[in-house]
């Protein structure tokens, strides 16, 4: 595991959740409800960050986590820069590296990276110059961390103390970093029980997930849950399971508004997005007045300003030295 | 027909300029020439809109009408993130509403969008939340409002009142979102006389530009007109017109010196671009001392911030208390 | 040759560093200097080109020379539009200036284009309008102009004075533009030698280099030389030569530690990447002592910012009096 933070203690990167401290977590969360949010209501635009110039570095153009990346930034007065780089270090460990420090030669102060291979963002973060961080978009099936904060965020504005709340995780945990992000999370918020909801071909291996009680039908996995967190199923996984179809999917899957009454009738429902409608969730229930999915967009801006601000403040002052 | 206004009576959407009154389109006129610049100029730069943020909405990543619209944003002092997305409803409309909420709830205040498909732009507009703008770059061959206020706003500038001008429409009218723009506003602003010239092929249905006398030649349709307005001609069009090669549709509908006087000897030429030369116009045309469609261009920018400007006016003031 | 000069005498365009007068480029460098910073170290940051709009032109999204001007033109206060223009004339030259004074009537003040094709730099610098500046980003194998001067920068840092400086140019300098603007600037800095260094396939025509002595093996062309300025092999072109091969090309012409220590102990080592490892320079060098190679990546972003200034100066003050 990554060292996260620099020697005074404060933190640098956020490639994972995973050896935070809780007392972090909780300040990362704190300082973004204070850039939190709701709609038809003004963003914040702050100038904390001028100065400051972070790459976007996603291997496709417009995902909605580069946008939400984007406009953190900006709305906090840093440059940013979109840039299309394959960062796969198949082909040669050293290109790759060659890349970033390219980038970092041109005074770059902060890689946002989205990777499909596990390992490159802990690569580039042991690498790059201490005056430099990075930050994960999203990492193979491992981690999303700024997902983990913001589904986080988005259950205590909406249910509170979380250390009194039973959440379910439901679908395809197996490839799901969304699922691993969630977990880490809530296990240090110490989130009174977490489970996962799975069909056995998508559950994950028996070592990970660990104290997460482990259900393989809806019915059962929802009874009584305070939140309900959906996952996107990629239809190309399905044909590897033994529900191997959208539809067939849907009927055992597929989150209803009959299923999620086993729930707590207050339970919020969850999704990253974007959302299979009629796969993994009915549009009754993604449309419903339990669905906080809206929210969670608009928590991720507020999120990734957080981190931002975080991570790059010492570099701001540092620099305003200089 | 959508509703466009707000109930205060203020325009909120542009998708059509169907539907809006005379005073209304005047106005956004009169604000336009305000930002008017000729070549060489210094642009006209603001901050009316800071702490405003666009989405430029494209399916390619770099058309001259996006840029237009980034650039009227950026001088206005507005945050522009451009996003490449396909909006097509035709897999599934609520995946496509599904995007469009996902932004609205990054809190994007304007979504600029051009779309190939009649009727997204109009969905898009409806489901908005109440503080979100829809500006059409662009729809099908049904609508391209921006464009008919920009041909307007330059046939102004060198011709003076419309109401005594005649105005030929020449080409691939059947096919053409600028030819129905055109048509609507020089209509609305009452025109002396609209024509439309083209082969069978590719005039609209009967239905259509009513009130509008057809030509099926260039020589008669151009006879005494003030205005020549050009339309770009899809190569791929023509194999299904009685004229299906480039060289021969020059032969009979291209725009020469020879035909053009035809016209009054101070009749201005217009072209949307890109241009065809060779197919629907003669470079001696097009460089020509008649034409004046780089002004159109620059007109462009112009007219998108006095849009731009109308619709987010209401928002930027009322947040500016939030 | 084209005048890239006003009336005045002052630099519009820079096409080329062929026709620059020594004192023109020390100027530049001077003022690069300015610019240049440390890894680790704040970048500069300006207002002078507020109100300026620089489109950068490149056929591919991000390259680093891209993102290199764009973030010279950002730090200067301009605002840059990147573009994925396809600037080919071969189709029709009229079609790809019909975009540039498209371009151009948006008010771009300085056009930054990269491009393949012989010629169209220059096409364009004569005929965009006067207060319009080109910049090229590299020229098909002819000319990569601000390559050149963060060469040339890059080596007086660390060398100080050309004129005592024996400076190799090792590689495929037939197809190499980067090699072409370095052999100008360093006969124009009156170098003490300037050597050429490539397998005869590699080779450019006898008449091109004048004055330059040529090596036909690595061993003999380092030589005693203070500065080994190695390019990129396209491993395409390796298959029209006698060493077809990347990894025979390294056998002959990697630059290995034990070749380097033919050149001067205290030598630098330059590549204006991306690096081939292991078929044009092994590890041990690129990341060696003796490398400069991430000095050149910075010296870029100042350079460019110099140029920038420099011929957007007179306009922005032109511009400040309209």
């Amino acid at each position: 595991m990554i060292e996260q933070r620099r020697a005074d203690g404060s933190l640098r990167h956020l490639v994972t959740l995973e050896g935070l401290q809780r007392a972090e977590v909780e300040a990362l969360l704190d300082r973004s409800r204070g850039y939190a949010r709701r709609l038809g209501e003004r963003p914040p635009a702050t100038r904390t960050l001028a100065g400051v110039t972070i790459a976007n570095l996603f291997t496709e153009p417009s995902t909605r986590t580069r946008v939400s990346f984007e406009l953190a930034g900006r709305r906090l007065g840093a440059e940013v820069v979109n840039l299309e780089v394959q960062l796969s270090s198949r082909v040669k460990g050293e290109s790759m590296l060659d890349t970033i420090f390219t980038l970092q030669a041109l005074h770059f102060d902060v890689f946002v990276i989205r990777d499909a291979e596990p390992g490159v963002l802990s690569l580039v973060a042991t690498e790059v110059a201490p005056g430099v961080s990075v930050l994960s978009a999203g990492e193979a099936h491992l981690s999303h961390p700024t997902q983990g904060l913001l589904d986080a965020l988005t259950v205590r504005q909406y249910k509170g103390d979380i250390g009194a709340l039973r959440i379910a995780i439901v679908g395809d945990i197996r490839h799901s970093r969304v699922a691993r992000s969630a977990y880490q999370i809530f296990r240090l918020l110490e989130a009174r029980e977490v489970r996962i909801v799975a069909p056995p071909a998508l559950m994950p291996e028996p070592l990970e997930f660990a104290g997460c009680p482990r259900f393989e039908t809806l019915e059962e996995g929802l009874e009584g849950v305070d939140v309900v967190m959906m996952l996107r199923v990629q239809k190309e996984r399905l044909a590897r399971t033994d529900v191997p179809d959208g539809d067939e999917y849907f009927a055992r899957f597929g989150l209803t508004a009959r299923r999620l009454a086993r729930a707590r009738p207050d339970a919020i429902v969850m999704h990253p997005q974007p959302m299979n409608r009629g796969v993994e969730i009915a549009s009754e229930v993604a449309d419903g007045p339990q669905s906080v999915i809206r929210s969670q967009v608009s928590n991720g801006v507020a999120v990734r300003m957080a981190v931002l601000e975080t991570v790059a403040a010492g570099l701001a002052h540092g620099r305003g030295k200089a």
